[in-house]
């Protein structure tokens, strides 16, 4: 599958019916963010600090991006997330990476095609590779994002919350260019998450088992990194996109038991 | 002092209170200017005819920036600040600079450090250079910032108004980069404050007693320069988050006569 899109017969499965090309504007919040461009590192999330993101403390920079020293980037959004719960993000990601037809509910004008490098089907996603096409802005993008333990990251994850974290790579080459942390708390109303990138410079590294130096690659893998104001708005789009029917979405194919694999 | 925010009893002195990590969104005029992005030049206020900024007349852009021939560039912002006078402004530029403190109250979340070059304290601005570290946008930047009379650019300044005229520079090399002029006239409720910058291009030069020809700095000039679209930002946050306190800190600092040197 290389289409945007649904075509025919696409529908034709028991979450069809979720796929709505048309997406919500984004939230105020995220234009006020993208209206202030890029800022200064020291009020940007560190990931030398990313513990401190499980904890409710209002971040400086809950939603913004900015240039870090050395070439890399940090991007943040904000999610609020009416009606979702933790646990149901949690088996999003574990369900969506087996179908493209899945992965496009997701992002209906950006996300081409999904599978997991190991062929199987929906079980589960830490310790897993997710090999995506995607648009980032108008950059057609192909990644690999290596879901990880959070512990991995340092992280303690509250027993209400979710925490999914991943290495992000390229799906062509043995390059690794950053990483991403969801985190997904609940609120009095639904729940909330909290998106966090980190990109480019100091986190790029070629994989374990290639014997080309970091150096060598930095400036291929510079070519797979996304415009970061891109990433925020992909980012904010998908999420609040998904987060307006992922309730519906979950009860269907959870608890009506609809057969899994299509 | 080179970190952003207020650390362990910086708050300790007679402003302290005023400082306020939270910023207002920008105002709609410049979040449409944004919106707009880059504008003519001939749309734009000319360096050859800054005299014409003295009188009252609307200027074709008031917010906005753009691209100037040779590879300048002009950045305008309005301010509106109810409650304040000019006066009030021209306290302002001579006393924030001998202290970071001070200089960071005005923009909490990109302003890092400030001192006189002569050493001095607060007594006046026109013919002393403030020494200063900021960010503009995500850009670590250390700046010269010359006050001048404003009648070296040819301004004819009201009685009721105040004009700050400066030429900026590095604070690091022997060049200077532009000019900017933040011109304050009272209105029925407080003052207006119209911004002007032009940097980059023609506005390069090395500062006189120094050998090298102005064309072999130019590409060093050039790193120094801001992002417009950044400028424009920095320079409304900053302008209306002093704004909506100045006439509470000008009245505190000079009616009830506190020490000025804290």
């Amino acid at each position: 599958m290389s289409y945007l899109g649904y075509r025919d017969g696409d529908e034709n499965t028991p979450f069809g019916e979720f796929f709505d090309p048309q997406m919500a504007p984004l939230p105020a919040h995220v234009v006020e963010a993208l209206e202030h461009g890029p800022q200064a590192e020291p009020v940007l999330p560190g990931f030398d600090d990313v513990a401190a993101l499980m904890d409710s403390t209002v971040q400086q920079t809950e939603n913004g991006y900015g240039r870090l020293a050395g070439g890399a980037f940090q991007v943040s959004v904000r999610t609020d997330m009416p009606g979702v719960t933790p646990p149901m993000w949690d088996w999003w990601f574990g369900w969506h990476g087996s179908d493209s037809r899945r992965y496009k509910l997701w992002h209906p004008r950006a996300h081409v095609c999904a599978q997991w490098r190991d062929g199987g089907a929906d079980v589960r996603y830490v310790g897993r590779t997710s090999l995506v096409r995607e648009y980032l802005g108008s950059a057609d993008t192909r990644a690999a994002i290596q879901f990880v333990e959070p512990s991995l990251l340092g992280l303690v994850v509250p027993e209400t919350d979710v925490a999914i974290c991943a290495r992000l790579g390229s799906a062509d080459l043995p390059v690794d260019v950053g990483w991403l942390i969801h985190h997904v708390r609940p609120t009095a109303d639904g729940a909330q998450m909290r998106s966090r990138f980190w990109m480019g410079g100091r986190f790029v590294a070629v994989r374990r088992g290639f014997g080309i130096t970091d150096r060598a690659v930095a400036p291929i893998a510079a070519r797979q990194l996304p415009d970061p104001r891109d990433l925020l708005v992909h980012c904010a789009q998908e999420m609040n996109h998904l987060a307006a029917f992922l309730p519906q979405l979950y009860a269907r194919m959870t608890q009506t038991d609809p057969p899994l694999s299509v």
